[in-house]
């Protein structure tokens, strides 16, 4: 059986229960993480909780537990657990509520905080192409969290695998390059590692952070022209990098970054002690 | 105890339990209609479950039951519930997945359809602001649906309470009028009735169809520039026509559309044998 960690208790997966009238489940009303967790550590947990607390903020939602308190919990979950080498994925939502209505400010909010566990196993290289299906809104805040509302992710991720890619490059109402359906995307256009920039409608990965730091890439607005100067290419996210094989059916040389990711994934542990 | 109608069988509100893994709850990768159910009739049933259904088709949702099936379910909720005007609503997810991953192709989708009914109060007449948080995604499919993605209406709505308003009109990445939260929008310009347009990012309303038939009204793409030559204004969905008092703080004049509301809320349930 697998454990769940349900508003701070480790339940069996048969006993966490989201009712109907959870506003995560009626209205996207929520943000979450994806953590890695590998030889039983929750790599960059510190940055992860300070986004969850930071995108709560942004939409009006408490997070009802301490910090100290989840990574307890959390670290319940994985020792429950028989996986090592896996994605844990922390959910907060409003909660449930009993009145109808977008903004019910007059009713004390009772978030659901959630946690699961999943195997992780590493994405094989990238076949890409340019989502025709949908973009992303640069102009909605949602865009730079990580937001329950996956459904533009989902309708590219699907179109990808319909035309025979892996993964798509998803556009933003300009036009202008966004990221992939899971992860940021980084590219070398002459010579040098591009990425687009958070306004351009991206979330602000965790790894991206990490990447921009090692290579000193470029964050800009990229045109969707450029894509014909692009030498190689990776995607990332908290959970893996991934290199790009092919872009709009063009074989791309294997990436020539050297990223350490032994550096990038295995060392970044720390003890809720030495954070908060 | 509110009943609730749950992948086929009507059960008590604590007996209904979405799992963690659904994912409408994960990546509000699912849709919904909101239901008028007036005098205990379902106002414009045929033409919800038909937006529904191709809502689902868009999604790659399979719809678990048949129309006469459902209405079957909905007409027990209603006589289980005490309520006789009420809002109903009915959600269709993708349902739970035990994989990872925005597109499990090879994953039997196992639907989430689940119908809940709660209290209808006519809303008070508005006092509108344009939204400055966010904005609607005209180039998303999502955007034409009624998604699960209610995040962006939720920060509008916010901002508007926060503003002093009682709701928000949001535009599009142009820059353009498109909706209200939860609504459609109609504006008197030049003594002529208007709305914007669905490839302006907006929901193809039930109640928006019948009033443009029964008004002439015009749809095409409305600027921002153009609110300070509206006359009147009012904000319709399946549950309601509200009239529009103020916006962004200059008074209309009430609303000169003369909508029989007897005509458009009242007399549009059919018994499914007539329809399926």
């Amino acid at each position: 059986m697998t454990p769940i960690w349900f508003n701070g208790r480790l339940v069996g997966e048969k006993e966490a229960r989201i009712e109907p009238s959870d506003r995560g489940f009626t209205l996207a009303d929520g943000i979450f993480e994806t953590i890695r967790v590998a030889d039983d550590r929750l790599l960059w947990i510190g940055d992860h909780l300070s986004r969850l607390r930071s995108g709560a903020q942004t939409l009006g939602i408490p997070v009802p537990l301490a910090n100290a308190e989840i990574i307890e919990g959390l670290r319940a979950l994985m020792k429950a657990s028989t996986m090592s080498d896996c994605a844990l994925r922390l959910s907060l939502t409003r909660g449930p509520s009993a009145k109808r209505g977008l903004w019910p400010a007059t009713e004390p909010a009772t978030p659901t905080l959630v946690a699961t566990i999943a195997p992780f196993a590493e994405a094989p290289p990238a076949d890409l192409v340019i989502a025709n299906s949908t973009r992303r809104n640069e102009h909605s805040p949602l865009s730079h969290l990580k937001s329950l509302s996956y459904g533009d992710s989902i309708l590219a991720k699907r179109e990808a695998i319909e035309r025979g890619a892996t993964d798509a490059i998803l556009r933003n109402g300009r036009g202008d390059l966004a990221c992939c359906t899971v992860g940021n995307l980084f590219l070398q256009i002459a010579e040098r590692w591009t990425t687009p920039q958070v306004s351009d409608g991206i979330l602000p990965g965790l790894a991206r952070a990490r990447i921009i730091q090692m290579t000193g890439a470029e964050e800009r607005t990229i045109s969707v022209d450029e894509l014909n100067h692009v030498t190689a290419a990776f995607i990332t996210n908290s959970l893996q990098t991934t290199p790009v094989l092919r872009l709009e059916g063009r074989q791309l040389s294997p990436s020539s970054l050297r990223l350490d990711k032994t550096t990038l994934y295995k060392d970044r542990d720390e003890a809720p002690t030495q954070r908060w």
